[in-house]
């Protein structure tokens, strides 16, 4: 694979699975192209929550808006130009404000494959 | 490690290794934390240019300015919001231009121990 440029506008963007508020994801890079990483965009509408518990290594960047994560009692809040870093095994809710926010994403490994395996293994 | 936060005005941007244009990095995350993956930001003053092996997954999203990245021959620029993928094991030309660009970035695994690696088998 050769050096690749991408913008949101690229991104086909669909509501991650699990969750059921105004969040959708796009992957541009995921197992389906023979690196190690996932690279993506997201958006969250006004006031949404997500509750997860990650099973990889999640870097999220705010490009817009503003997401607050809860991770352990414990609240950071991150706006344009921001970086959250969210270490696999933590148990995290993100939630977005009044003006929504846009953010690039980078996992390691795979989150795809690595929910999966996680699904069939609470079968 | 838990969940953290990181702004550029968090980090120690300094030069690094093997170039010597006006380019400074600063890792907010690397091999002292223990995960995987490097996190940090970049800034490049007006019009630098720095050529590299890419001894790393490396995805940078720009936050403000413009960088153009050659690999192969074929030339992609991205501005704010806008992320470029450099594969592990490619050569790549990134230039800054009038505006010079601050960047966030992501390697898997980490840059720093790949390069010191790389350093001390050309000895």
């Amino acid at each position: 694979m050769k050096v690749r440029k991408f913008a949101i506008s690229d991104a086909s963007l669909e509501r991650s699975p699990g969750q059921d508020g105004d969040i959708v994801v796009g992957n541009m890079v995921d197992q389906r192209h023979g690196g190690p990483i996932t690279i993506g965009f997201g958006r969250y509408a006004q006031s949404q929550s997500l509750e997860e518990t990650l099973v990889v290594d999640d870097v999220m960047v705010v490009l817009d808006g503003r997401l607050s994560v809860t991770n352990d009692g414990r609240t950071v809040t991150a706006g344009p130009g921001e970086i959250v870093y969210m270490p696999k095994g933590e148990t995290v809710t993100i939630r977005s404000h009044e003006q929504g926010a846009v953010t690039a994403y980078v996992t390691y490994p795979h989150w795809q494959e690595a929910h999966e395996a996680r699904t069939r293994g609470n079968r």
